[in-house]
């Protein structure tokens, strides 16, 4: 889940010399080549090459950062992840808010969630990389090791914060809980087995923290 | 889960002239190598012209009766969850038993999920084309209104039968509380992002039937 994953280290905010500049000019620029490309032709078809003419730079300026297209790409949505952060004025990352209640935050971060897997700018390059990730296994076990699971832990913690108050059984363990509600909606946005909408999201909490069985 | 496949009709057991046997073989032919092939080269490179081949027939013989390769794989996966099937002795369809117990129930169909997701036989032909899914929507949207969705409803019923005998509320939507343990089972098993066991699933049942929240 994107909106929840973790920011790469960013420059503190202050005056950068002109050489530092270009290269952050460089770095978005193949950030967005490279996402544009993965979301355009797939996977197997981006080339570093490619990234490159699409960025306007060289192809040594991508291989002095970075050692293949895999490794671009992770940063690519890693950076991502932060521009969406700070378009929603969360700062450089996501965070799962801790308001007391775990209901009403982790609908929160679903529905933000949810905004940001159907965002055109997103929801191409994520597919292009899910789909790749299911038939390259390294790539795909890279991209979760990387990507999903440090997002995944972001819930791990809060559903901890959740036990220490009370609101969620201490017996449970929580990498196994959130897949109750984020797994069905990566199912869903995945295969396109089922509409997705806020209700949808809000219904799997609810269902997850009061169970199906009578209580 | 294919564990829970509708069986296409099958004809009834008696004997058959010589005309329908050799059909009959033909078929298996065909549909062993089409499985073989989606799983060996993956799904934009297997072709009806390469099935024929591998199966030992007539190009002519598959657009008999299959107009895509497409057609042919699906009837190739229904046939495999019903030879799974006999091979546990539940004749030619996966049914969810209803022992009065919903969490033993859920617990016995989703451990012959895991063995069947993770049979050789099954699981690189089924990745090639969930993959494939990803990219080619209206493939996917086939796939999962012809093959996942109809097992899917055969939860729903059982969920169904477990709210008439009060074992879950009323009010939950059968289709949505399915995916608390239907969806986490297959995101560890397409994205590998954990491990899948037995232990697992029943895991999975016990949280979504009584839940994260103290009770």
């Amino acid at each position: 889940m994107a909106t929840t994953r973790k920011p790469v280290p960013t420059a503190p905010e202050r005056p950068q010399p002109d050489a530092t500049r270009r290269s952050q000019r460089s770095r978005r620029a193949i950030y967005d080549a490279a996402l544009a490309l993965v979301g355009e032709v797939g996977y197997p078809k981006t080339t570093v090459e490619g990234i490159a003419a699409r960025a306007g730079v060289g192809k040594q300026t991508i291989y002095r950062w970075w050692s293949s297209k895999a490794e671009v790409l992770l940063e690519a949505f890693l950076d991502l992840g932060e521009q969406a952060a700070r378009a929603q004025g969360q700062g450089a990352s996501y965070a799962i808010p801790d308001t007391g209640d775990i209901a009403a935050d982790l609908k929160t971060v679903l529905r933000a969630t949810v905004d940001e897997l159907y965002d055109p700018k997103f929801e191409a390059p994520s597919r292009a990389l899910a789909a790749e990730g299911l038939v390259d296994e390294q790539l795909g076990r890279e991209f979760v090791a990387k990507l999903l699971e440090p997002s995944l832990q972001l819930y791990v913690d809060r559903l901890r914060a959740a036990q220490a108050a009370g609101q969620v059984r201490a017996e449970i363990d929580p990498r196994i809980a959130l897949e109750l509600f984020v797994s069905p909606l990566a199912q869903r946005w995945l295969q396109h087995t089922g509409p997705v909408s806020h209700a949808y999201t809000d219904t799997l909490v609810d269902y997850a923290l009061h169970g199906l069985a009578p209580r």
